[in-house]
């Protein structure tokens, strides 16, 4: 009896299921690795070469990406870089006094930022479009962790743990990326950035009414609520001019945008505009002797370039966990970011950036800039805009930026001292008006309602609570639902396609043709402890659902991708359950990993193997033949 | 050019891909609530009977199971409940005894626990075979987490904090089943249950050394090494005749287990078992006095009924938080424990049992038992297989058990109270001897070396640090296995099976074909932000690996159960770029839900419908036709 369905599938010469024996453990073990760590596989070139020579030279090639432009440089490629370099640099100034003010710390530290960090990145990185610097979002967020009051109170010991917090930035990067821990940024999803950036846009916008209205009283909390409240109690503060002349600079700025966008070859009129702002502030700001008026100023900037910090390192037992965190969490987020633009922009250059060593060349960026009064940088989606469309070729245009940065450090910052912070302000709200991205939002509203609630999770929570809470929240909402695509996997009822051998879902294609007394279910994604009691009950429900007597039970497992212990003590247990009603459960066109683990565990014996087959169409001609002649109650 | 594939795919009339608009965002969202809350669709029969008033009985039914199995209940059933009944009572007096002395509370209130919860349970609960009881692993738990300091300290408040900590389990429980969240317990895998299972017994024979050893200075701390060091370093306090006692009662306890091994149908002979180790214990710590003699025994348990305990829910906020920790966690394992219990043992006897309403009953069951004196009960194991073996056929066992323990403390309770502790010792020591599956995690072993971690991480975590930390490290690991599963998905390469139109894996078919010129891809699982990176890599490094020239990627994408924004992205990302090395991309078999967020995203424009197909088949088909007449160049 237990031949009956042999018997017939014996007739599909070589369209047998290959049950011959499972691979070894390590062998599994090794692809496994590869394939979560490397899947990538960089090494592949290297240790394919013969001569030991060529391999050395390709492993350098490899981890220090310089060697692999380097040598293919000419003067053409030179022309672009300087054009772009100096572009940046005209946004680098106002961009490092701006964000270092948004960090609560001297506005120097910013332009030391741009310094030292491009050159670091031009040896590593491996994104020819990227520019290196500080972010708004992170600038904020590290303030806001390490905490503003003592920002006041102690700020010298405020700029030492920002200077640890960056150096554990950076460790941490260069760990993640050594370790080829690229997976973990995987989690931070499209849409929580852009409902995160869109959050923090917003209450970056919102922190510069203080500097619009020339506002002295300022709350130190980042929530919407809390701001509005703030500047609507200090209404006597308020200062008119200050607001006039924030209006005035913001509408130039977003006027320079509008030219941009309308002909995008004008670029160079928006990236010029906050430099613009920043001499036109200097210039009135000097001759109206501003300060004499209240109008605030960015304050005395020192020539000279970056001094040492490595001694200032603070890792006192009573600050480390707040620093760690601030590292930890704003490491995280800029490196996502940075990697994000990194490879958005690449791809419009059918180039390519490798993520991990992107993670090593901002985690090195920032050690090294720790020790040299540089506070977190990475790779900002303005600078970035702007070097692409200012032409560079290679990370040499941020080479070209430091030694600009290098030229002002040593003879211009004092003149920058003069920069009125409304400046400053309306540099930073046209920054942030431009990453809001509605268009994006409405996109996720109308195509994927759960990225959306992701999404807005973290423009909310940003905004409304805070900026780490926000984070939070959203990294929940987008793994719980990585847990319910695997916990609730989808199946279908499959019917036949007329005149063909193909089964497809019934609901999808209405043509598709069920056939009496079979119900044939493709399963989905791997069948395992978080879904094998749902896997059971929609089993049972189809069977109990179907008006019809059913006698076969085809599952197709060409969906699933793996399964565990408990997802095939799973399906034993159906199979004895439908045996009870005189149901036969067939397996069709198990996977690799799928049939080694059916085999180990003697799933297959306990089945039988005359009961798996290699397609639809085999099992139902087998089944068919069957149907007449055996008996269930016989056959078990 | 655009239609150089159209042209030879219109020649396979009605094996078209289905392009027809999506369906609408509210039947999508309630398909996938359905999927998510109610995968066993249990209204449905409710919603198809036409009669109201069978609707109102047919509702009843469902939800007060008693309902469904009292109407058809008869002299023969009773027959077997009633032995059942009392054969479990024989177990619940002495375990109900143990397990409050583990919980560090008085010995009558385990007694109690075994009266009201089992009443209830026959009321609503789903499974046949399930006996509803105190276990060991949560009685200790519980314990740990309140504080056993305070246990000693102020054990009137202990008390008062544990009834508080079981009404929250129940209300939990309780919210759970109603709000079917059952998924929560999915999480819960089998190997975690098997690691924690045998972790804990581990840590609660430790423990027993106290009672067998007669000590009187023992640690709180529950791991092994702490648990140990305590065992030895009051070795001066050692009584060789308890240990004598508690060695003999064990070598009893285990034969009768062995005869049960070996003879199944004299299971009642490891069921009284206990029994007659409490009779014996009792009789001759009575007739030596034992008292005098420094035998530690049970101590006073005063006849009677459960007395109300509403009044001593203490919800004061300096207890609440470790009251409502303890309640949760303990609720958590109860309940998985409860409802893998009751359906393992349902299926031996081809029955269901419905986990939403289990966590109903063991929910109501606690919330009452916390007002009747009663502590945390669920469904063990050992009540439960003894339940089996003796035959129960509804939930009426529960009901005799009930009716049992009402005659126990109204009459009997009183000469308990001479029971040796070193007897409870060797019930509980025999007890988890039994609970410590080495063969499953053989199994494990041999079968799937990730879910052994699993299993190994919940049981040195138990043993060696706590109970709560190694049930989270274990759960951790499941958790990471279920987002790695999505995070790298397996995908293959695909060949033709020699004389058909089937593609199967290259690697586990070595007989399958490949084509010269096509990569034919297999996806599987969902294709979104987690492993967007991963997918993208892994296609690029396939093209790169192939040695001979390669004109078209096939994606077959019928394994992808789902796709998101992120993932739509990086397939048109993926486009552009081979689009550069002259390489087309053709898209196969996209399920429903992914066709329909297609269409939705314009990604079937972008692609060009054309493009897409049934199966691969048809596509190989247009694809050779089209190689020799378009050229790709023209064709973008």
């Amino acid at each position: 009896m237990e031949s009956a369905l042999t018997n017939s599938s014996s007739s599909l010469a070589g369209r047998k299921v290959n049950f011959s024996s499972p691979r070894g453990f390590f062998t599994k073990f090794r692809t496994k690795c590869k394939e979560t760590f490397f899947p990538d596989d960089p090494f592949k070139p290297i240790s394919q070469e013969p001569n030991r020579l060529m391999k050395a030279k390709m492993a350098l090639e490899y981890f220090v990406p310089v060697f692999q432009w380097l040598p293919k440089y000419n003067l053409q490629k030179l022309k672009y870089d300087v054009l772009a370099g100096i572009t940046i640099t005209s946004l680098a100034v106002p961009q490092g006094i701006s964000y270092a003010n948004l960090a609560s710390i001297p506005p120097i530290i910013g332009l030391y930022s741009s310094f030292v960090p491009p050159f670091v990145y031009a040896l590593l990185g491996s994104s020819n479009t990227l520019a290196v610097g500080t972010v708004a979002a992170c600038s904020l967020l590290i303030a806001e962790t390490i905490g503003e009051d003592m920002a006041k109170e102690d700020p010298t010991l405020y700029l030492h743990l920002i200077f640890t917090a960056t150096f554990i930035t950076g460790v941490f990067q260069f760990t993640l990326g050594f370790l080829r821990l690229g997976i973990l940024v995987d989690f931070l999803s499209h849409s929580t950035i852009t409902g995160f950036m869109g959050g923090t846009a917003i209450i970056i916008l919102l922190q510069q009414l203080k500097g619009v209205f020339g506002l002295v009283h300022f709350t130190h909390k980042t929530d919407v609520v809390s701001v509005l409240h703030s500047v609507f109690s200090h209404r006597q503060e308020w200062k008119w001019q200050s607001a006039l002349a924030g209006i005035c600079f913001l509408a130039f700025l977003q006027t320079t945008r509008y030219i941009k966008k309308i002909k995008p070859k004008l670029f160079w009129v928006s990236a010029m505009g906050p430099m613009v702002v920043v001499l036109v502030g200097c210039l009135v700001a000097y001759l109206v002797k501003g300060a004499e008026h209240g109008i605030q100023t960015v304050g005395p900037l020192k020539k000279g370039l970056n001094p040492p910090s490595i001694q200032y390192l603070n890792f006192d037992a009573k600050y480390l966990p707040l620093v760690i965190k601030a590292g930890i969490v704003t490491g995280l987020i800029a490196m996502a970011e940075g990697i994000a633009i990194g490879r958005s922009f690449a791809v419009m250059k059918n180039e390519q950036t490798d993520g991990n060593k992107e993670m090593i060349a901002f985690g090195l960026m920032n050690v090294i800039g720790s020790f040299t009064s540089c506070y977190l940088t990475t790779g900002p989606f303005s600078k970035t805009a702007v070097n692409y469309n200012a032409g560079t070729k290679t990370p040499m245009s941020n080479v070209v930026m430091g030694i600009c940065m290098m030229l002002v450090l040593l003879f211009l910052a004092p003149l920058f001292s003069y920069t009125p912070l409304v400046g400053l302000s309306a540099i930073i709200m046209s920054a942030m008006l431009g990453l809001i991205d509605y268009e994006e939002m409405y996109h996720l509203f109308k195509v994927d309602k759960f990225d959306f609630l992701v999404c807005m999770s973290a423009f909310f929570g940003v905004s409304f609570l805070s900026m780490d809470y926000g984070l939070i929240i959203s990294v929940g909402f987008s793994i719980i639902r990585a847990l319910l695509y695997v916990a609730r996997p989808s199946s279908c009822k499959l019917g036949r396609i007329p005149n063909s051998v193909m089964f497809r879902d019934i609901e999808q294609y209405p043509a598709a043709e069920e056939m009496l007394g079979y119900i044939i279910l493709q399963m989905g994604s791997p069948i395992f402890f978080a879904n094998s009691t749902y896997v059971r009950e929609k089993i049972l429900r189809t069977i109990r659902d179907e008006p019809a007597d059913v006698e076969f039970l085809l599952l197709d497992l060409s969906g699933v991708s793996s399964i565990d212990m408990t997802g095939m003590e799973t399906l034993l247990e159906v199979r004895r359950t439908l045996m009870s009603k005189d149901i036969k459960m067939v397996i069709i066109n198990p996977r690799f990993e799928v049939l080694e683990k059916m085999m180990l565990s003697h799933f297959v014996e306990k089945v039988g193997k005359e009961y798996v087959f290699l397609s639809i169409d085999d099992a139902v001609q087998a089944c068919r033949f069957n149907l007449s002649t055996a008996k269930p109650e016989q056959s078990y």
